[in-house]
Protein backbone atom coordinates (compact mmCIF):
# COMPACT_ATOMS: atom_id res chain seq x y z
CA UNK A 1 0.00 0.00 0.00
CA UNK A 2 1.43 3.35 -1.00
CA UNK A 3 0.08 6.79 -1.11
CA UNK A 4 1.43 9.79 -2.91
CA UNK A 5 -0.18 12.83 -0.62
CA UNK A 6 1.81 16.45 -0.24
CA UNK A 7 2.47 15.82 3.21
CA UNK A 8 3.65 12.21 4.70
CA UNK A 9 3.49 12.52 8.72
CA UNK A 10 -0.04 13.06 8.56
CA UNK A 11 -0.54 9.79 6.87
CA UNK A 12 1.42 7.54 8.97
CA UNK A 13 -0.40 8.61 11.74
CA UNK A 14 -3.84 8.59 10.06
CA UNK A 15 -3.26 4.95 7.57
CA UNK A 16 -0.57 3.39 9.60
CA UNK A 17 -3.10 1.85 12.68
CA UNK A 18 -5.50 0.58 9.87
CA UNK A 19 -2.84 -1.44 7.45
CA UNK A 20 -3.73 -5.29 7.70
CA UNK A 21 -0.89 -7.32 9.00
CA UNK A 22 -0.17 -9.24 5.71
CA UNK A 23 0.06 -5.98 3.82
CA UNK A 24 2.97 -3.50 3.75
CA UNK A 25 2.24 0.51 4.10
CA UNK A 26 5.03 2.70 1.76
CA UNK A 27 4.14 5.90 1.93
CA UNK A 28 5.77 8.35 -0.97
CA UNK A 29 5.39 11.82 -2.62
CA UNK A 30 5.83 12.34 -6.42
CA UNK A 31 7.17 15.75 -6.64
CA UNK A 32 5.57 16.35 -10.42
CA UNK A 33 2.85 18.06 -11.92
CA UNK A 34 1.76 21.40 -12.57
CA UNK A 35 -0.89 24.40 -11.73
CA UNK A 36 -3.61 21.97 -13.12
CA UNK A 37 -5.59 19.44 -11.32
CA UNK A 38 -7.24 16.01 -11.82
CA UNK A 39 -7.15 13.51 -14.75
CA UNK A 40 -7.08 15.60 -17.79
CA UNK A 41 -4.17 17.41 -16.37
CA UNK A 42 -1.78 14.36 -16.72
CA UNK A 43 0.68 13.71 -19.90
CA UNK A 44 2.82 10.49 -20.15
CA UNK A 45 5.91 12.73 -19.15
CA UNK A 46 4.81 13.75 -15.79
CA UNK A 47 7.27 11.02 -13.62
CA UNK A 48 10.08 11.66 -16.22
CA UNK A 49 13.45 12.68 -14.34
CA UNK A 50 11.70 13.98 -11.47
CA UNK A 51 11.60 13.05 -7.99
CA UNK A 52 9.62 10.61 -5.99
CA UNK A 53 10.39 10.18 -2.05
CA UNK A 54 9.19 7.60 -0.60
CA UNK A 55 9.53 7.53 3.71
CA UNK A 56 9.60 3.79 4.43
CA UNK A 57 8.65 3.08 8.33
CA UNK A 58 10.34 1.77 10.91
CA UNK A 59 9.94 -1.88 9.76
CA UNK A 60 12.81 -4.14 10.28
CA UNK A 61 11.13 -7.61 8.27
CA UNK A 62 12.81 -8.61 5.32
CA UNK A 63 9.08 -8.68 3.67
CA UNK A 64 8.86 -4.67 4.58
CA UNK A 65 12.07 -4.06 2.65
CA UNK A 66 11.33 -5.94 -0.28
CA UNK A 67 8.10 -3.99 -0.84
CA UNK A 68 10.33 -0.73 -0.02
CA UNK A 69 12.35 -1.76 -3.23
CA UNK A 70 9.08 -2.96 -5.28
CA UNK A 71 7.83 0.88 -4.52
CA UNK A 72 11.17 2.24 -5.72
CA UNK A 73 11.61 -0.18 -8.69
CA UNK A 74 7.71 0.92 -9.94
CA UNK A 75 8.81 4.54 -9.72
CA UNK A 76 12.11 4.06 -11.30
CA UNK A 77 9.94 2.43 -14.05
CA UNK A 78 7.70 5.46 -14.71
CA UNK A 79 10.87 7.47 -15.00
CA UNK A 80 11.46 9.22 -11.73
CA UNK A 81 14.06 9.44 -9.88
CA UNK A 82 13.56 8.21 -6.21
CA UNK A 83 14.96 9.15 -3.01
CA UNK A 84 14.26 7.82 0.60
CA UNK A 85 14.15 10.10 3.46
CA UNK A 86 12.11 9.90 6.85
CA UNK A 87 8.65 11.19 7.23
CA UNK A 88 9.76 13.94 9.42
CA UNK A 89 12.28 15.48 7.21
CA UNK A 90 10.31 15.16 3.82
CA UNK A 91 7.57 17.45 5.91
CA UNK A 92 10.16 20.03 6.83
CA UNK A 93 12.01 19.90 3.05
CA UNK A 94 8.87 20.04 1.69
CA UNK A 95 7.99 23.31 3.98
CA UNK A 96 10.69 25.09 2.43
CA UNK A 97 10.78 24.27 -1.11
CA UNK A 98 6.68 23.54 -1.72
CA UNK A 99 4.52 24.78 1.16
CA UNK A 100 6.13 27.97 2.10
CA UNK A 101 6.28 29.09 -1.33
CA UNK A 102 2.59 28.26 -2.46
CA UNK A 103 1.21 29.69 1.35
CA UNK A 104 3.32 33.16 -0.13
CA UNK A 105 2.26 33.08 -3.60
CA UNK A 106 -1.48 32.75 -2.59
CA UNK A 107 -1.31 35.39 -0.14
CA UNK A 108 0.21 38.06 -2.69
CA UNK A 109 -1.94 37.02 -5.14
CA UNK A 110 -5.31 37.34 -2.97
CA UNK A 111 -3.79 40.76 -1.45
CA UNK A 112 -3.82 42.05 -5.04
CA UNK A 113 -7.24 41.01 -6.01
CA UNK A 114 -8.33 43.01 -2.86
CA UNK A 115 -6.58 45.79 -4.01
CA UNK A 116 -7.97 45.48 -7.35
CA UNK A 117 -10.88 47.52 -6.20
CA UNK A 118 -8.66 50.49 -5.97
CA UNK A 119 -6.26 50.03 -8.67
CA UNK A 120 -9.04 49.43 -11.36
CA UNK A 121 -7.47 46.50 -13.34
CA UNK A 122 -4.07 47.66 -13.36
CA UNK A 123 -2.66 44.83 -11.55
CA UNK A 124 -3.50 42.29 -13.86
CA UNK A 125 -2.70 44.93 -16.65
CA UNK A 126 0.66 45.19 -15.15
CA UNK A 127 1.50 41.72 -14.37
CA UNK A 128 4.10 40.47 -16.64
CA UNK A 129 6.45 43.03 -14.39
CA UNK A 130 6.30 40.17 -11.52
CA UNK A 131 3.51 39.41 -10.39
CA UNK A 132 2.30 37.21 -12.98
CA UNK A 133 5.27 34.70 -11.78
CA UNK A 134 3.23 34.35 -8.71
CA UNK A 135 -0.04 34.03 -10.18
CA UNK A 136 0.81 30.24 -11.74
CA UNK A 137 1.41 28.24 -8.61
CA UNK A 138 -1.64 30.13 -6.35
CA UNK A 139 -3.73 28.39 -9.32
CA UNK A 140 -3.24 25.13 -7.91
CA UNK A 141 -5.81 23.43 -6.51
CA UNK A 142 -7.34 24.95 -3.11
CA UNK A 143 -8.74 21.56 -1.70
CA UNK A 144 -5.44 19.34 -2.05
CA UNK A 145 -3.08 22.57 -0.72
CA UNK A 146 -5.98 23.88 2.39
CA UNK A 147 -5.61 20.21 3.34
CA UNK A 148 -1.40 20.48 2.98
CA UNK A 149 -1.79 23.24 5.58
CA UNK A 150 -3.72 21.60 7.83
CA UNK A 151 -1.79 18.61 7.77
CA UNK A 152 1.58 20.33 8.21
CA UNK A 153 0.83 22.81 10.28
CA UNK A 154 3.81 22.79 12.69
CA UNK A 155 6.88 22.94 9.94
CA UNK A 156 4.92 25.38 7.81
CA UNK A 157 4.36 27.74 11.11
CA UNK A 158 7.86 27.11 11.69
CA UNK A 159 9.73 28.03 8.25
CA UNK A 160 6.75 30.84 8.04
CA UNK A 161 8.08 32.07 11.35
CA UNK A 162 12.01 32.36 9.87
CA UNK A 163 10.29 34.02 6.49
CA UNK A 164 8.42 37.00 8.45
CA UNK A 165 11.31 37.63 11.13
CA UNK A 166 13.52 37.92 7.78
CA UNK A 167 10.68 40.27 6.01
CA UNK A 168 10.72 42.13 8.84
CA UNK A 169 14.19 43.23 9.20
CA UNK A 170 14.47 43.79 5.03
CA UNK A 171 11.62 46.24 5.68
CA UNK A 172 13.47 48.30 8.12
CA UNK A 173 16.71 48.04 5.97
CA UNK A 174 14.05 49.85 3.49
CA UNK A 175 12.58 52.15 6.02
CA UNK A 176 16.45 53.19 7.45
CA UNK A 177 17.76 53.35 3.67
CA UNK A 178 20.38 50.58 4.46
CA UNK A 179 21.40 49.99 1.27
CA UNK A 180 24.54 47.56 2.05
CA UNK A 181 21.80 45.27 3.32
CA UNK A 182 19.83 45.06 0.52
CA UNK A 183 22.30 44.64 -1.91
CA UNK A 184 23.91 42.14 -0.28
CA UNK A 185 21.14 39.93 0.24
CA UNK A 186 19.97 40.01 -3.35
CA UNK A 187 23.23 38.79 -4.37
CA UNK A 188 22.82 35.78 -2.15
CA UNK A 189 19.58 35.73 -3.49
CA UNK A 190 20.99 35.64 -7.29
CA UNK A 191 23.74 33.05 -6.63
CA UNK A 192 20.79 30.28 -5.74
CA UNK A 193 19.67 30.79 -9.15
CA UNK A 194 22.65 29.96 -10.33
CA UNK A 195 22.66 26.71 -8.24
CA UNK A 196 18.85 25.70 -9.08
CA UNK A 197 20.00 25.71 -13.08
CA UNK A 198 23.46 24.31 -12.67
CA UNK A 199 21.53 21.43 -10.41
CA UNK A 200 19.46 20.91 -13.75
CA UNK A 201 16.02 22.07 -11.69
CA UNK A 202 15.22 24.63 -13.85
CA UNK A 203 15.62 25.82 -17.11
CA UNK A 204 18.50 28.96 -17.88
CA UNK A 205 16.34 30.42 -20.46
CA UNK A 206 15.61 34.34 -19.97
CA UNK A 207 11.92 34.76 -18.86
CA UNK A 208 11.37 30.67 -19.19
CA UNK A 209 11.66 31.40 -22.85
CA UNK A 210 7.93 33.36 -22.39
CA UNK A 211 7.56 35.15 -25.37
CA UNK A 212 6.44 38.10 -23.53
CA UNK B 1 14.88 64.49 -21.79
CA UNK B 2 13.09 60.95 -20.42
CA UNK B 3 14.61 58.24 -18.29
CA UNK B 4 13.98 54.51 -17.94
CA UNK B 5 13.96 53.83 -14.03
CA UNK B 6 11.65 51.91 -12.49
CA UNK B 7 10.40 54.57 -9.67
CA UNK B 8 9.44 57.81 -10.85
CA UNK B 9 8.46 60.24 -8.10
CA UNK B 10 12.35 60.55 -7.32
CA UNK B 11 13.49 60.75 -10.47
CA UNK B 12 11.07 63.91 -11.18
CA UNK B 13 12.63 65.36 -8.06
CA UNK B 14 15.69 64.85 -8.79
CA UNK B 15 16.21 65.63 -12.11
CA UNK B 16 13.22 68.21 -12.68
CA UNK B 17 15.33 71.16 -11.07
CA UNK B 18 18.26 70.86 -13.66
CA UNK B 19 16.27 70.60 -16.86
CA UNK B 20 17.35 73.53 -18.31
CA UNK B 21 14.04 75.93 -19.58
CA UNK B 22 14.10 75.37 -23.42
CA UNK B 23 14.15 71.58 -22.58
CA UNK B 24 11.34 69.34 -21.78
CA UNK B 25 11.51 66.49 -18.89
CA UNK B 26 8.86 63.48 -20.02
CA UNK B 27 10.10 60.69 -17.54
CA UNK B 28 9.10 56.94 -18.74
CA UNK B 29 9.27 53.53 -17.61
CA UNK B 30 9.21 50.50 -20.16
CA UNK B 31 7.62 47.44 -18.26
CA UNK B 32 9.93 45.11 -20.26
CA UNK B 33 13.23 42.77 -19.57
CA UNK B 34 14.19 39.84 -18.14
CA UNK B 35 16.12 38.68 -14.82
CA UNK B 36 19.38 39.24 -17.37
CA UNK B 37 20.54 42.60 -17.10
CA UNK B 38 23.17 44.57 -19.45
CA UNK B 39 23.73 45.23 -22.91
CA UNK B 40 23.71 41.53 -23.77
CA UNK B 41 20.23 40.75 -22.19
CA UNK B 42 18.73 42.89 -25.04
CA UNK B 43 17.14 41.71 -27.92
CA UNK B 44 15.27 43.09 -30.92
CA UNK B 45 11.24 42.39 -29.49
CA UNK B 46 12.22 43.58 -25.74
CA UNK B 47 9.24 46.52 -25.96
CA UNK B 48 6.80 44.37 -28.13
CA UNK B 49 3.44 44.47 -26.80
CA UNK B 50 4.98 45.63 -23.63
CA UNK B 51 3.83 48.87 -21.68
CA UNK B 52 5.85 51.91 -21.65
CA UNK B 53 4.61 54.05 -19.09
CA UNK B 54 5.07 57.66 -19.19
CA UNK B 55 4.46 60.25 -16.07
CA UNK B 56 3.97 63.69 -17.84
CA UNK B 57 4.84 66.43 -15.27
CA UNK B 58 2.16 69.54 -14.83
CA UNK B 59 3.24 71.28 -17.34
CA UNK B 60 1.08 73.57 -19.64
CA UNK B 61 3.39 74.94 -22.09
CA UNK B 62 1.91 73.41 -25.63
CA UNK B 63 5.80 72.64 -26.46
CA UNK B 64 5.51 70.35 -23.54
CA UNK B 65 2.13 68.13 -24.56
CA UNK B 66 3.61 68.16 -28.38
CA UNK B 67 7.07 66.46 -26.32
CA UNK B 68 5.02 64.23 -24.87
CA UNK B 69 3.53 63.34 -28.16
CA UNK B 70 6.63 62.72 -29.67
CA UNK B 71 7.65 60.06 -27.00
CA UNK B 72 4.75 58.41 -27.28
CA UNK B 73 5.59 57.85 -31.02
CA UNK B 74 9.00 57.06 -30.20
CA UNK B 75 8.11 54.23 -28.36
CA UNK B 76 5.19 53.00 -30.22
CA UNK B 77 7.57 52.77 -33.07
CA UNK B 78 9.39 50.26 -30.77
CA UNK B 79 6.22 47.94 -30.60
CA UNK B 80 5.13 49.19 -26.96
CA UNK B 81 1.32 50.27 -25.81
CA UNK B 82 1.79 53.52 -24.15
CA UNK B 83 0.13 54.67 -20.99
CA UNK B 84 -0.09 57.93 -19.39
CA UNK B 85 -0.47 58.11 -15.61
CA UNK B 86 0.71 60.58 -13.06
CA UNK B 87 4.45 59.56 -11.38
CA UNK B 88 2.72 58.94 -7.57
CA UNK B 89 0.10 56.66 -9.01
CA UNK B 90 2.95 54.59 -11.11
CA UNK B 91 4.67 54.79 -8.01
CA UNK B 92 2.18 52.86 -6.31
CA UNK B 93 0.66 50.23 -8.72
CA UNK B 94 4.47 49.08 -9.68
CA UNK B 95 5.00 49.06 -6.03
CA UNK B 96 2.22 45.99 -5.66
CA UNK B 97 2.69 44.53 -9.26
CA UNK B 98 6.30 44.44 -9.70
CA UNK B 99 8.29 46.09 -6.59
CA UNK B 100 6.27 44.10 -3.72
CA UNK B 101 6.72 40.35 -5.69
CA UNK B 102 10.22 40.86 -6.00
CA UNK B 103 10.95 41.66 -2.47
CA UNK B 104 9.22 38.56 -1.43
CA UNK B 105 11.11 36.54 -4.19
CA UNK B 106 14.45 37.87 -2.52
CA UNK B 107 13.26 37.20 0.86
CA UNK B 108 12.04 33.76 0.45
CA UNK B 109 15.49 32.80 -2.09
CA UNK B 110 17.60 34.64 0.98
CA UNK B 111 16.03 32.79 3.78
CA UNK B 112 16.54 29.37 1.72
CA UNK B 113 19.88 29.85 1.35
CA UNK B 114 20.63 30.24 5.16
CA UNK B 115 18.66 26.73 5.70
CA UNK B 116 20.95 25.16 3.02
CA UNK B 117 23.55 24.18 5.50
CA UNK B 118 20.62 22.44 7.90
CA UNK B 119 19.05 20.97 4.72
CA UNK B 120 22.22 20.22 2.64
CA UNK B 121 21.41 21.28 -0.59
CA UNK B 122 18.16 19.78 -0.53
CA UNK B 123 16.00 23.09 -1.28
CA UNK B 124 18.31 23.19 -4.82
CA UNK B 125 17.40 19.80 -5.19
CA UNK B 126 13.97 19.39 -4.89
CA UNK B 127 13.04 22.94 -6.07
CA UNK B 128 11.16 22.36 -8.79
CA UNK B 129 8.04 22.11 -6.43
CA UNK B 130 7.58 25.44 -6.22
CA UNK B 131 10.42 27.27 -4.77
CA UNK B 132 12.23 27.68 -8.40
CA UNK B 133 9.34 30.35 -9.74
CA UNK B 134 10.95 32.67 -7.52
CA UNK B 135 14.65 32.08 -7.95
CA UNK B 136 13.73 33.99 -11.44
CA UNK B 137 13.06 37.09 -10.42
CA UNK B 138 15.01 37.27 -7.49
CA UNK B 139 18.05 36.97 -10.23
CA UNK B 140 17.23 40.35 -11.39
CA UNK B 141 20.17 42.91 -10.67
CA UNK B 142 21.06 43.89 -7.05
CA UNK B 143 21.97 47.00 -7.78
CA UNK B 144 19.00 48.28 -9.16
CA UNK B 145 16.56 46.49 -7.16
CA UNK B 146 18.67 48.12 -4.03
CA UNK B 147 17.83 51.63 -6.01
CA UNK B 148 14.56 50.89 -6.69
CA UNK B 149 13.41 49.70 -2.90
CA UNK B 150 15.97 53.06 -1.53
CA UNK B 151 13.60 55.57 -3.76
CA UNK B 152 10.37 54.22 -3.84
CA UNK B 153 10.27 53.50 0.02
CA UNK B 154 6.74 54.89 1.64
CA UNK B 155 4.86 52.84 -1.29
CA UNK B 156 6.72 49.82 -0.65
CA UNK B 157 6.62 49.76 3.01
CA UNK B 158 2.84 50.57 2.77
CA UNK B 159 1.54 47.42 0.52
CA UNK B 160 4.62 45.36 2.25
CA UNK B 161 2.13 45.92 5.45
CA UNK B 162 -0.74 44.99 3.98
CA UNK B 163 1.25 42.00 2.77
CA UNK B 164 2.26 41.16 5.94
CA UNK B 165 -0.90 41.94 7.63
CA UNK B 166 -2.94 39.64 5.41
CA UNK B 167 0.28 36.74 6.14
CA UNK B 168 -0.35 37.00 10.12
CA UNK B 169 -4.04 36.89 9.13
CA UNK B 170 -3.37 33.32 6.86
CA UNK B 171 -0.88 32.29 9.82
CA UNK B 172 -3.58 32.34 12.24
CA UNK B 173 -5.93 30.59 10.57
CA UNK B 174 -3.12 27.40 9.68
CA UNK B 175 -2.39 27.51 13.76
CA UNK B 176 -6.29 27.30 14.32
CA UNK B 177 -7.25 25.04 11.36
CA UNK B 178 -9.30 27.46 9.79
CA UNK B 179 -9.66 25.35 6.68
CA UNK B 180 -12.74 27.57 5.21
CA UNK B 181 -10.80 30.73 5.32
CA UNK B 182 -7.55 29.26 3.56
CA UNK B 183 -10.08 27.55 0.91
CA UNK B 184 -11.94 30.94 0.35
CA UNK B 185 -8.62 32.54 -0.01
CA UNK B 186 -6.64 30.19 -2.28
CA UNK B 187 -9.57 30.02 -4.37
CA UNK B 188 -9.76 33.53 -5.16
CA UNK B 189 -6.32 33.95 -6.14
CA UNK B 190 -7.00 31.25 -8.34
CA UNK B 191 -9.35 33.65 -10.04
CA UNK B 192 -6.78 36.14 -10.17
CA UNK B 193 -4.31 33.94 -12.54
CA UNK B 194 -7.66 33.34 -14.68
CA UNK B 195 -7.77 36.90 -15.27
CA UNK B 196 -4.09 37.56 -16.12
CA UNK B 197 -4.25 34.84 -18.61
CA UNK B 198 -7.24 35.97 -19.99
CA UNK B 199 -5.33 39.76 -20.21
CA UNK B 200 -3.01 38.09 -22.31
CA UNK B 201 -0.84 39.00 -19.98
CA UNK B 202 0.96 35.51 -18.98
CA UNK B 203 0.53 31.87 -20.92
CA UNK B 204 -1.67 29.73 -19.92
CA UNK B 205 0.73 26.09 -20.93
CA UNK B 206 0.91 24.49 -18.40
CA UNK B 207 4.12 25.14 -15.95
CA UNK B 208 4.94 27.94 -18.48
CA UNK B 209 5.67 25.24 -20.82
CA UNK B 210 9.12 24.34 -18.87
CA UNK B 211 9.52 20.19 -19.78
CA UNK B 212 9.95 19.28 -16.76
Amino acid sequence: VSDVGSVKGAVVEAVGPHVPADAYFVPGHPLAGTEHSGPDAGFATLFKGRWHVITPLADERPEYAAAVDRLEAFWRALGAEVERMDAERHDVVLAVVSHLPHLIAFNIVAMAEDLESVTEGEVVKYSASGFRDFTRIAASDPTMWRDVFLNNREAVLEVLGRFSEDLAALQRAIRWGDGKLLYDLFERARRMRREVIEAGQDTAAPNWGREN
